[in-house]
């Protein structure tokens, strides 16, 4: 840990909390909407709104870690005994990003045994995803990071892989109200997910110090931000529409139209 | 109580902070879908829920304590005069064990004295279960732990053999579409609390030390985390189907089909 500017410490302290206030509001907004959409849409937006909720439980005690490991001394902030609990990240992505890609595949309403096997194959290997990076984060080597890296990359490739092609047809048969937004869905899971790899290959090079600090923290708390909140209004928005569908399930279970 | 790494000291902390969340969403999870099922299952959601919400409130307190018991000297963990209160657990277990059967009971919509009858029945051998075990946990002497374990077998081996033969005829009558799932619930339930005896006894034997300390807590926190929220989706899952059933009750009290 190294020494810090009032800014800087200031910076983190208030994107947590921005971090926080986000998440919690997002949570409220997705469960008060329950009620406007249709039955079978209903478990998409409670699974929304708990990833935001645990998210939000996580930014709580991430800033409050945040405050108990530095003190101003001199017009600095210096760390304190209590080391900052970065693990908060990935103890909050353990759970939060297997439910990401259930809410989208349960927003689709494909039938009950693809909801059923396309739900475990992507939410395991989002799972062996973020365990994997867990022992290169929390080494300091530099080697033990790049092979826990480099492993985890491949459950990765492998959920993009699934969301463009063993998805992609699925996508289509969308209903056209919603089609567009479960693909912009779709994009902004592996492009907020892009970020991730980038932090985590800067502790690999061993880009470290204060502004590197401030880059991390920020940048993963408006990663965050856009995975999970940004992420969640669009599945809000395709459970919404795909409501006002004249179809009884507007999904690949009806009739196909084409 | 001995001195732990920073890792060791760190994984455990994660683990209860992950439990807590886990439970928490788990929670609300069970109470928002209460909407979704016909009337005979919302009791059974409303349980489920209790013994995550349970749950919850004893990892808060089991983490705070943890953090309470520890302090950082020279770069490891050592012991303070506060003592780990790891009697949180024996507490919860004596409300949420004898929960978890009536659950499980409640999902299968039995006949209402059926339903007293199994859930009176089950849930009190659950408790004295629980309550058997609580001597041998606190006691130092390797005897008392044996005696105390063996007694508390009884009554886990009598709610075993109800799961599987007295409930055993209920269960085949469930209709067709959740059949499979009650099973599995049921087996989870036996599997889940399998290792409970098993760390138990490791303390009979006496192993102990920071690695073991280490494998007790998480393989806890695993097992009810399995038990309790991994254990609920299912019984979540077996109220939605039974509540997509034409059959008024989709229990064993309509008139038979076969």
């Amino acid at each position: 840990m190294e020494t810090l500017s009032i800014g800087q410490y200031d910076l983190i302290y208030n994107a947590f909390s921005f971090g926080f206030a986000t998440l919690a509001a997002a949570t409220l907004f997705f469960w008060l909407g329950i009620g406007q959409v249709k039955p079978q849409y209903k478990t998409a937006l409670v699974v929304t709104g708990l990833v935001t909720f645990i998210a939000a439980y996580h930014y709580w005690r991430i800033g409050q870690s945040w405050s108990d490991a530095y003190t101003l001394v001199d017009g600095v902030h210096v760390p304190t005994e209590m080391v900052f609990n970065a693990a908060y990240r990935y103890v909050d992505w353990l759970l939060t990003v297997p439910l990401l890609l259930v809410e989208l595949i349960l927003v689709m309403s494909l039938t009950r045994s693809e909801t059923v096997k396309r739900a475990t194959s992507l939410g395991l290997a989002a799972l062996l995803m973020v365990a994997l990076g867990y022992p290169g984060e929390v080494s300091d080597s530099g080697g033990v990071r790049w092979i826990f890296g480099l492993l985890s990359m491949i459950p990765f490739l492998w959920i993009v892989y699934q969301l463009y092609v063993g998805l992609g047809e699925a996508i289509e048969k969308q209903p056209e109200s919603a089609r567009g937004l479960v693909r912009t869905a779709r994009n902004v899971v592996v492009a907020s997910w892009a970020f991730y790899p980038i932090v985590y290959f800067a502790g690999a090079v061993g880009i470290e110090g204060a502004t590197a600090t401030v880059i991390i923290e920020v940048g993963y708390t408006v990663a965050d931000l856009i995975a999970k909140a940004g992420f969640g209004v669009l599945i809000f928005m395709i459970a919404l529409r795909k409501s006002e569908e004249p179809m009884r399930d507007g999904g690949t279970k009806a009739v196909p139209t084409e």
